[in-house]
């Protein structure tokens, strides 16, 4: 983003910042009182509204990051703020897509989170020093403006400041930092220092131009004097806060749509109905087919743990469509040690204040273990939309969201597999009615059961929207037919055994 | 725990359960439908009855854990069970104390959780390995039981199940196992193997006699034949489930206090009395001693994180003693990627689902790091005790459970350190007048402010107690005497800093 200047030179984004404000410590202490009145009656404001607040300090070293964090710690009520630095990555963080450090500490609706260097740290500290090229720090930044825009649109202020030094300015501070610091020992760097100050602010540069978007746009920060900086800072979170209010006073931000919108057609057939619902299996063949692949997938599931490989499989499916007899069929092959089950239950309220996906976000497995969905995030397209849980633009934006984050989690090496267990209306109705009658299976059958089988097309067309559209090529629904039981039970283990030797062999 | 038997024999425990029990598959196939619909209906009224259940499998290897806990799996409706195996321990794991584990994965109320060896696993594998002795096992034993007892005065329904095989079926079923998985690699071994049979088993017999108590009892299972195995699970649970309820029904179990009763005595003269309000320090010399003890601080939180040491810092006080202050004076001294402070609020309905000390565990910081509170676990006998949010026999509970807690903490390396910010009325009520006045203090003072301020002398109690009961050897409470904010700061920091600087100058 270059302009031109009056004596037509080129400038950086940055030099444009460069511009030697000062203010005095008597007027900034002057203007203090009064910011923080406001930054506090923002913060109780956005507080009562349920708006998360992210605030990413990112910038040149040295510039006073860690400044401007203790003086917002002293403006809010620090009792809503949580500041989060991303530094010294645990094996935990290590074992799972990179962004799940990230959600792991994401803010909660109504409280402000301050992140150092967020998302933007990595990339570009990489790419300043040449372990990643322009390709990627492209890919990366479209990607992290997806993401943000994912949050803000579930309501979340996000707030991007950039603290920018003069290369003098930088080089004499870090001269001085060392100074001070050079008998402590064990300090990390942030691998963004004096060698790599032109290469670091190319990169940001760069980076900046493609994650400066309308929603989440970036502040640059000039932080030669400190007064100067602190009160930037103060008049970008008071204006950001205040224009939050503002829009959420005349509308729901969650209410914009930038999807294409999904026609949503109710032609009766669909995906659904080519899948063949007579496929059977004798129970002798069953009997054999069944020891055969628990066998394959007890060694399959040790040997993706010594590989390192996760995986995560996922059951959808009518009620009653047995994904919970095909799930302990599979489990009972697995030891115990490396699988976790997950039924997906109504969402606590930790999980309520957060993006849907967070609480999936939270259960994704370790290195070399499985985790077992009986419903998932897809309950967002599925049951979410069908029952009016989620608004119309809530749902419609999930099929992207899903995508990305099924994506997230392929790249990362995640096997990941999603089951469709198709039944007909007229085998649930069977099912349903033995329910009814077996002692132990009374309590798998309830008055919300009954209420959604009336609700069968909906459902059929909320399958069919949902398989088009999620069906990836990185992430593709597998169609079971499910009429007979012991069919599906072989169908959906061969599956699993076939994927992961795939995985496993071209490891 | 020697038994005679007829023959004048000296039996073990577990020999008097080598019976050779045997039932047939027939038998349990035709017991299993009522032993369903039992297990389910009893989860259900736990669920109800908001209690949590945990089941702890251990025991001889080989002997099917693997396989009860399918069984239990397909017995339970598995949305409210969660299975946990702790035996790959995460670098996040090793950085803190040894249960921080276990209270990670503690089911919540209402619902089921099942532990693979729970807290026995580690310690019975490295008594029968030699790598610890009697007296270190006996120590662990004590512990566990004091942890269970916690557990299980909370409302907990503890299950635990000792599966056994005579070592002739233990080497016969160890050699098959071996036969069938030695072309997997990777595979871990509980390090209970054939050869420690012996060793695993002496040292189990002392361990469960020190932890088999009223409350936790255990259970040793015949596991020779698998459906007579699998029929005794069943009983055990069907019975202790039964009688959690019917203990429901009849009284609440939390309300049974087994501590010393406290003496609440009213005298007026406290330790707080002692404490010099008029101690003081002019402007200038708190100017130069702020500036030499940040510097100080500053440093030694780097070499506390080079050292792998990690830190905790509890601010109790009056409202207005001036915690956040301090604490603001304390963090700006501290790179912000160092520590992390709390501001201790309403605890989540994830929280509320446990026990108190679960919302506190859950933060305990990284090796290296600092976690500095802003009211903390103490609260549970200061404002939950004065205002009536806990019981009686909850509150008095609890000097013991935090001095446990503390205890692990300390023993772990943790530096822990508590403060209590004591002033007088007089000055608080000064406090509380000037932040009425100013515009960006009017946010820290409520109407429950002035409602604690009319409590005075009840909270002075409960000080008071909680000094008497929770100052120990390893967690004394440091009073700072804080009429004068400036005198306050500098004595929290100078003990901060020597605190610190004494663990790193002996490590």
């Amino acid at each position: 983003m270059k302009v031109q200047n009056q004596n037509d030179k080129n400038v950086t984004m940055f030099e444009s910042v460069e511009l030697g404000q000062v203010i005095s410590k008597q007027e900034f202490k002057g203007q203090e009182p009064e910011i923080r009145a406001q930054l506090l009656a923002l913060q109780r404001e956005l507080r009562d509204a349920n708006i998360a607040t992210l605030i990413i300090v990112a910038g040149v070293e040295a510039a006073g990051k860690g400044d401007v964090v203790n003086r917002l710690n002293k403006w809010f009520d620090s009792r809503g703020v949580q500041t989060h630095a991303f530094w010294d990555e645990t094996d935990e963080e290590k074992e799972r897509p990179d962004t799940w450090r990230f959600w792991r500490r994401m803010p909660a609706r109504g409280s402000i989170g301050i992140m150092f260097g967020g998302w933007y740290w990595d990339p570009l500290r990489e790419r300043a020093n040449g372990r990643i090229d322009d390709v990627d720090l492209d890919e990366v930044s479209r990607a992290i403006g997806e993401h943000e825009r994912m949050l803000s649109l579930d309501g979340m202020l996000i707030i991007k400041l950039w603290f920018h030094l003069s290369k003098d300015a930088h080089v004499r501070r870090m001269k001085k930092r060392h100074e001070l610091q050079k008998h402590i020992k064990g300090l990390p760097t942030e691998g963004a220092g004096v060698e790599t100050y032109d290469e670091y602010l190319i990169a940001a540069e760069r980076c900046i131009r493609l994650t400066d978007s309308g929603e989440c746009p970036w502040h640059l920060v000039e932080s030669d004097d400190k007064w100067f900086r602190d009160l930037s800072v103060a008049r970008v979170l008071t204006s950001m806060m205040h224009q939050r209010m503002e829009e959420h006073r005349v509308s729901d931000r969650r209410m914009q749509v930038h999807e294409p919108t999904i026609p949503v057609d109710n032609h009766p057939l669909t995906i659904l109905d080519h899948v063949d619902l007579t496929a059977s299996l004798p129970r002798e063949e069953y009997k054999k087919l069944l020891k055969r692949y628990k066998a394959r997938l007890h060694e399959l599931a040790w040997q993706a743990y010594a590989a390192k490989k996760s995986t995560m499989i996922v059951f959808e499916g009518w009620d009653a469509a047995g994904k919970g007899g095909t799930i302990r069929r599979m489990t009972s092959a697995i030891d115990a040690r490396l699988f976790r089950s997950i039924s997906v239950a109504a969402p606590t309220d930790e999980e309520r204040a957060h993006h849907y996906l967070w609480r999936f976000w939270r259960r994704v497995p370790r290195a070399g273990y499985m985790t077992i969905y009986d419903r998932s995030w897809y309950g967002r397209v599925l049951v979410e939309r069908v029952e009016g849980f989620a608004e119309h633009y809530e749902w419609m934006r999930a099929y992207r969201e899903i995508n990305t984050f099924e994506e997230q989690l392929v790249n990362h090496g995640i096997v990941l597999i999603k089951f469709w267990l198709h039944i007909s209306p007229e085998e649930q109705l069977r099912r349903f009615k033995e329910r009814e009658e077996l002692s132990w299976k009374q309590y798998k059958i309830t008055e919300e059961d009954w209420r959604n089988r009336e609700k069968w097309n909906e459902y059929k067309q909320a399958v069919k929207t949902m398989v088009e559209h999620t069906s990836t090529g990185l992430a593709p629904w597998t169609l079971i037919p499910a009429n007979d039981k012991l069919f599906a039970r072989i169908e959906v283990l061969k599956t699993v055994c076939e994927q992961l030797s795939d995985v496993i062999e071209t490891n």
